[in-house]
């Protein structure tokens, strides 16, 4: 295909007029589920509960395109994955482009078809959207916002409030693969066993936690700033300490060694299809079972457990040789654009 | 202030680590509320009903700040106006922001204290957000997403299939008056009498409208591609025609004149404190009189109506010297970057 044939977003894409209308009739809708047509601006739900989770995320990764997967799936996972910790269950999306002029419709075309798979795998809707044009430059490919509704229909409910020293903490895969295929793909770094991002819908697991396993206290998806970042949340707003082990954490051999080329901490780097889950001791076992049982959590592991804070509230881990050292929440330069 | 003193965005804001918590804790939670302080990514709410309104808008406008408003005013009026238009009562609203390196956080700062103002004016809450940083000349500034939910609490139900010839148009005061404020602003053009967008919550009048008017069929905010895109969607979706006078449309004379002199047909122009109702016949007169009732509809005007399908379903329109004219939905050029 000549640069002359393909078919380029144009500045007119986004002017709210004939062209905006073909480009959602003819390209997003088909992908994105109908709903009758009609180019309205927002959708009517009738959901199962008056009680309901929501959650916005906007996405700027770069590459677009990774192993493992694009901005479209991560946009509709990560949203999924907001309202699926948050101990709902998640029905909606809501999906926001800003498309920069020139982008290939192709490319916007492979992306939507992702998010519209990912969407449908989790048994969710697209319900509603945007589409706004900015000039080439302006937002290096595009960026997509991705809002969700999720209805509140568990009894058990996820809460900081409801942690306490004894409780364990299970980590339901191994950690850093998403950050690390971000991060070896732009450095153009390769691997005899490729780095594969986890990006994926934690729906699944999470409804099997929170209808069989009353002992979940609270869940939380580690990403941006990884697996430090989310238990330094934990322990702060708990104001209780956390003891992890490091033998315990699954890593894949292959992001261990690209953290050590690249000279990150494996603890800082972002995931994007694994949760952090705070059970009670009693449940602990059976809720690492349940993890077990699905293809997502099968390398779930007891990292570790909550006490009581002397000093301050910190998350410690024993190292592998033995010795103590604290996990410190991460400044924050590791990984832009990673999601 | 130096240079040296002013307060930047860093790329590390959006890392997902200390300093996102910092930003977020010291700068965004103050200003949009702060819900108990912790950073959870999702809300929860307890609603009024189960039967929800849901959309989205992502904000590229440029310039960030205009006569009348910024871009966190717009966002968050933008984003109530499309729950309000579709007969939900607005009351959420979740902030995604994308902020370029090197952004002043004085200029982020009082774009949160507007979007916070305008929700507050309009008694909804902001409940959650996200807030992601990318490289210096990759967000020109910034951009917001908001997505809001609304329930739907009235007995009056707004639908495209309610319309039906005899119908009469509506709209709720003068158009052009956003679109023409930032191009005028874009082209450094200045007026004795300036222009200033008509940027403003609908909310409190669609309330009005669908507590005390159920003559009330369908209503919609004409935003980008202005009243010709709005009756042109109206026309197709409902497959029937419409007559609009042109001595009926109420036009601000100083927009009027942007407009002539920037070469824009009017009709075209972006709104984003307007509403084009189309109600039954007999009840047009009582619509009218609720909207003048209120500031914000003090020049609402009846401007024509529907008819049955001829040929095609069109818009017409009497022109001031007694001809007729079709009005077309717009290519889209006309504006980018207006909202």
């Amino acid at each position: 295909m000549t640069q002359k044939d393909t078919k380029r977003i144009l500045l007119a894409h986004g002017g709210g007029g004939r062209l905006t209308e073909q480009l959602i009739r003819q390209i997003i809708l088909p992908r994105l589920g109908d709903h009758g047509g009609q180019l309205k601006d927002s959708a009517s739900l009738d959901l199962d509960s008056s009680k309901i989770c929501f959650t916005t995320d906007s996405y700027v990764v770069n590459p677009l395109f990774f192993n493992g997967g694009d901005i479209g799936k991560l946009a509709v996972c990560g949203t999924i994955n907001d309202l699926a910790v948050a101990g709902s269950k998640p029905v909606a999306i809501a999906l926001s482009l800003i498309i920069e002029t020139g982008f290939e419709i192709e490319l916007l075309e492979k992306i939507l078809d992702s998010a519209a798979q990912a969407a449908q795998q989790s048994n969710i809707r697209i319900v509603t959207g945007d589409t706004k044009t900015v000039e080439t430059g302006a937002a290096e490919g595009l960026y997509i916002n991705t809002a969700g509704v999720g209805v509140r229909v568990y009894d058990t409910e996820c809460d900081f409030e409801k942690i306490e020293a004894g409780d364990k903490i299970i980590v339901s895969g191994t950690i850093g693969d998403h950050g690390m295929t971000i991060m070896s793909q732009r450095e153009g770094i390769k691997f005899e066993t490729p780095l594969v991002s986890d990006c994926a819908s934690l729906a699944q697991l999470t409804d099997e936690l929170l209808l069989n396993c009353p002992g979940v206290k609270f869940m939380r998806d580690p990403t941006r700033g990884g697996l430090a970042a989310t238990l330094n949340e934990i322990a702060e707003a708990a104001n209780l300490s956390i003891d992890i082990n490091e033998a315990d954490i699954p890593v894949n051999p292959t992001v261990q060694a690209a953290a050590d080329i690249l000279g990150f901490d494996v603890l800082n780097i972002a995931n994007e299809g694994k949760v952090v889950i705070v059970v009670s001791a009693d449940m602990a076992e059976q809720c690492l079972a349940i993890c077990k049982k699905q293809k997502i959590g099968k390398n779930a592991s007891i990292i570790g457990e909550v006490r009581r804070v002397q000093e301050q509230a910190l998350v410690e881990m024993k190292t592998r040789i033995g010795g103590k050292r604290i996990v410190q929440m991460p400044y924050g330069r590791e990984l832009p654009r990673i999601c």
